[in-house]
């Protein structure tokens, strides 16, 4: 169900839903950012949004905000952006020009409920060419600390590169594959900038941050140092250079619903380095992120 | 590894964790709560707790502390409960007296992380005969609205009392039995309190809330509305009551670390209740643990 737009002769990359019963909706409630679409005007307020960058963090969303707004020159003294999600605390969403930013929480659950409703936002809002971009940080496998990692594949906890969904009591397994191209591009930004070491590989995501990571510090622990380290080998043997818990779910979504979708993750090592080491390396896929779109929006106003 | 305590010549039900690892940490982190035990007084600060109350959103376990305060007593005017993980915004964490009060966002890899660091916490601060209470809203089953569900089993999508558990790779199974005794008081508070319909029934944990839920209302739908009732009928029939996603791993975790553990949920109808009901159904599940949790500590203050 695209909505096919029509604009300089060729048909520009819609969001698909793929849903028949919204058709019949009287009103669409997007219950969990608290917007609507008898409620809002949602093309008026979303219709031009281009890229859309997602993270776990709301402050961290918040900042990049403001680090984009600046980079892209539309940033204005003292501009404080509202939340647009204000009424709830679910989510926290913020916009400057063609970018859109919103928090989604921890864990595949949590971003699958705020992708089903960015889905929607962008579908009522007649979006066309959006490139949803996730960003943040996650536990690397053989690479330096600060690592940029963007993916190639989300791959499961077995290495494969699926996700698995239940409907109805029944397993439904969907791809993860990601948008090659577009990796090929964000490395090249890291390239361009040469600021810090970027690389492409596999990304393993997970349902556990304790247990399900290997880690050797949760509340239960049934397995050895040794065990531990054979699990990560095995990982690294499979291309796996970052672990994480969304990019999954991120993948398979944003591939049914057509949306160019881009996974850049920081190798961070949280315990080790110190609180000023940690805020550079946060800074590292934001700069990235920045300088990507920076570069699309250029290309597209010269064309 | 429990810790044994002896106190009025009776042993204690004491907090389990299950890793010989953390033994020979030097410090534990407990990273998403930004609390550790070189950095904070874990025992001084939280070893009095008896009763913690979980739930999905920060802003409702602040207005539950003020309830809880004025409930027992604790209150004191104009108070201002300070969040106790105030360094990060991943939960948010409050205190009164022997409730200590966290938010798990959404979904079962949130809450995970959440209980890994809590289990620690209760750990490392000494704590015993800690009852763990979650509370929140739920999509019922064949329910009036704002009925009140004691959850007596949670169950997965194929109605079976299970949490599997991803380790290293390999699948492991885990019991999601609660304990029935606690229920059975809680149905009690309900019969005492007589202000609204409390029951017991299986709660279904998913880990998707439109797909996952039978929702015909998400960014992708590919059943009938046929197939949404057949499958919930089946629910039903199975002795489900409610639907929400958290309940498996929270009984699952709770169970092995030998915290008595609780989960009392509303029946929402979220979309066509006027606000006003829907704050009043909202006070229902504090209202009865409010009352619970005074009868426990009266009691206590008897023996």
């Amino acid at each position: 169900m695209p909505i096919g737009e029509e604009k300089n002769g060729t048909c520009d990359r819609s969001i698909y839903v793929n849903n028949p019963h919204l058709e019949s909706m009287k009103e669409d409630i997007l219950y969990h950012f608290n917007l609507g679409t008898s409620t809002h005007d949602l093309p008026a307020m979303f219709g031009d949004v281009k890229f859309v960058c997602v993270g776990g963090s709301p402050w961290r969303m918040k900042s990049f905000t403001e680090y984009i707004a600046k980079e892209l020159g539309l940033s204005e003294p003292n501009a404080d952006y509202p939340n647009i999600c204000a009424g709830t605390d679910r989510y926290a969403m913020y916009k400057v020009g063609p970018v859109l930013f919103v928090s989604h929480g921890m864990g595949i659950p949590s971003i699958a409920i705020m992708l089903h409703e960015l889905i929607k936002l962008l579908y009522h809002a007649r979006c066309t060419d959006v490139t949803v971009v996730r960003i943040g940080t996650s536990g690397g496998i053989g690479l330096k600390p600060g690592t940029v990692v963007v993916t190639k594949q989300s791959v499961d906890s077995v290495f494969q590169p699926r996700f698995e969904q239940i409907i109805l009591g029944k397993l439904v397994v969907r791809s993860t594959e990601l948008d090659g191209e577009l990796a090929e591009e964000l490395l090249q930004c890291g390239k361009d900038l040469a600021e810090f070491e970027t690389v492409i590989g596999n990304t393993m995501c997970t349902l556990d941050f304790y247990e399900g990571q290997a880690r050797l510090d949760g509340a239960f622990c049934s397995y050895s140092e040794e065990d531990k380290q054979n699990y990560l080998a095995e990982a690294y043997a499979a291309g796996v250079r970052n672990i994480e818990m969304e990019s999954s779910v991120f993948a398979a979504m944003c591939k049914l619903s057509n949306l160019r979708a881009l996974l850049d993750r920081l190798k961070g090592d949280q315990l080790t380095s110190s609180h000023d080491v940690l805020n550079n390396y946060q800074q590292r896929p934001q700069v990235l992120v920045g300088h990507y779109i920076k570069k699309k929006l250029n290309a597209s106003k010269k064309n």
